[in-house]
């Protein structure tokens, strides 16, 4: 996203700042491994098409990328990631001390960024109850794993054995969707816009969001290495039944593949044969075609939600965006 | 600290807003399992000795607790400990990827509180400043352990072999030192004191964080678990070269005890025999009382900022705070 590596250089200033010189090389690790900057694009994008300035947006937009990195920073700590973005994670490439320390370090560069929005109570209000969200939704995307972790009473005594569609959706919107959402919030009230143009923006993050996060999901059931730089089937591995593709196809499954595919995901150690088996039961289900759909039709509600904003250089990225979100191929 | 208790109720508030009924418990046991509330305390009675009010300097007395506490759930991870107040860690008790979920949840508490103070952005900014200040503080400490870590490339890579009480003062201010000033500062500016006296209040927060530091120090070197839950050479066990009582004992050894003692600190595995020599040789030295004596030294400077502030019930608790640090037991 072009438009969003406009923050690149405000968030490395914030995050050096107030900061030990011999640390800024790994502090700036996380930032210099890539990310397709999506969010601060919206940010930006939403700004414009409010009849806001780029300028203004700036700190808003940094403050959610980084946001984003932080977060990325405690996922890969809590899922046992070693690459992302086909790079070593931060607590595999320096130890996960220095990796906790680096994450509220960010923490602390997206208060100062906050700081320096068009209004510093209301953003920092948002964005605390944006991240206990996100909190959230990680808690629960954990609990909806179903084997692992034996080291972890919290999550071995509360585990979800049964993840409805809807219990999915309530954990992508606070996993994914609310910070997407906030991002785009974030643009429209750094233009200033009416209260009614914010909630119009906010629809059109939030259902972004959600598409974005089926996105993902397809990805980590279907994406190939050579494409996606994952592994296919990587969320089986992984125990997951907070994914739309694995949901779904456990709707349509008949009571004895459904029981397979359950025990699958509820190994200690899901072998490549698993893997395989759990690809295959779900391929007799409609489950891609309609997670597919389910995308399609959250990428079309961001979409309609557009149609109430004037038409604009601003609008047209924001439409871009979103095709950029239906298209994502894996 | 009875003043510091005041702050209990309005810290669960904030802990527990925005948080899924279900985690309430898991949220809420950080702050369950007691503390002895002196950094609340601090910035309560700052605030009357200053002519403000408690209620005035409530968040703000809440925020800086929070803040102690976020940051003792992440020093907790990082230096393996599994016990704090005689009961079982965040992670010890939940879980590792529970007790990130926790600390992140209560970062967001703070920007909260912080949010409700007389000036956010102001407090905001002091307090961004000050967890990046601890972030680093916390580095250097975990830089100058003499081993361990095997599994932390940063660590191992970057270790401290030589620590002056230059080094340690310095790393100290921002370990301890830096929170405690601010609860202080927090006080003086929820009075809306004068630029002097928040001045006074900020040489009196940092010596004394100093000498609560120095005397945590002689805790973790001299402390019988009968009166402080801690093991006897806890810090020695753990390679700790940013010890006072270890620095000043390096200082005065003679070449061959010095290089026991040093060898000792860098042994993979302390055992009881190896914590027993230690603290012979440090008993050898004068480091005991000379730490000792120089906890008196920030206590009596705090002690001296005080006199320009004037005679008050406020500033008679100060006295009082001073006083219970210079006397801490172990």
């Amino acid at each position: 996203m072009k438009l969003g590596k406009k923050v690149d250089s405000v968030m490395e200033e914030y995050v050096t700042r107030d900061a030990a010189p011999e640390f800024h090389e790994v502090l700036l690790y996380p930032l210099r491994t890539g990310g397709k900057r999506i969010r601060p694009a919206l940010t930006l994008a939403c700004s414009l098409a409010l009849g806001g300035s780029v300028e203004d947006a700036l700190p808003a937009a940094a403050a959610v990328e980084l946001a984003h990195n932080y977060s990325l920073i405690f996922d890969d700590i809590i899922d046992h990631s070693e690459l992302r973005r086909g790079k070593p994670t931060v607590w595999r490439k320096y130890g996960i001390s220095t990796a906790i320390l680096v994450a509220v370090h960010y923490r602390e560069s997206i208060a100062q960024a906050l700081n320096d929005t068009v209004n510093p109570v209301e953003f920092n209000s948002i964005m605390a109850r944006t991240l206990k969200m996100l909190v959230d939704g990680e808690r629960l995307d954990v609990l909806f794993e179903q084997a692992g972790r034996s080291d972890e009473p919290y999550v071995v005594e509360n585990r979800w054995r049964r993840v409805t569609l809807n219990d999915y959706f309530d954990m992508v919107y606070r996993k994914t969707a609310a910070l997407i959402e906030t991002a785009c919030v974030f643009g429209a009230l750094s233009a200033r816009a009416s209260a009614e143009l914010v909630e119009t923006i906010r629809s059109y993050g939030k259902s972004l969001g959600i598409a974005f996060q089926v996105g993902d999901d397809m990805i980590d059931i279907f994406g190939r290495e050579e494409v996606t730089g994952k592994k296919v089937g990587k969320d089986v591995e992984e125990h997951k039944m907070g994914n739309v593709v694995v949901i779904l196809a456990l709707e349509e499954l008949p009571a004895s593949d459904r029981r397979d595919l359950e025990s699958i995901l509820s190994m200690e150690k899901v072998g490549e044969a698993d893997i395989k088996r759990a690809l295959t039961l779900i391929s007799r289900t409609r489950a891609r075609s309609r997670a597919q759909k389910l995308r399609a039709r959250y990428v079309e509600e961001a979409l309609r939600a557009l149609k109430l904003v004037p038409e604009s250089e601003g609008r047209e990225m924001l439409e871009g965006l979103a095709r950029f979100i239906l298209e994502r191929e894996f």
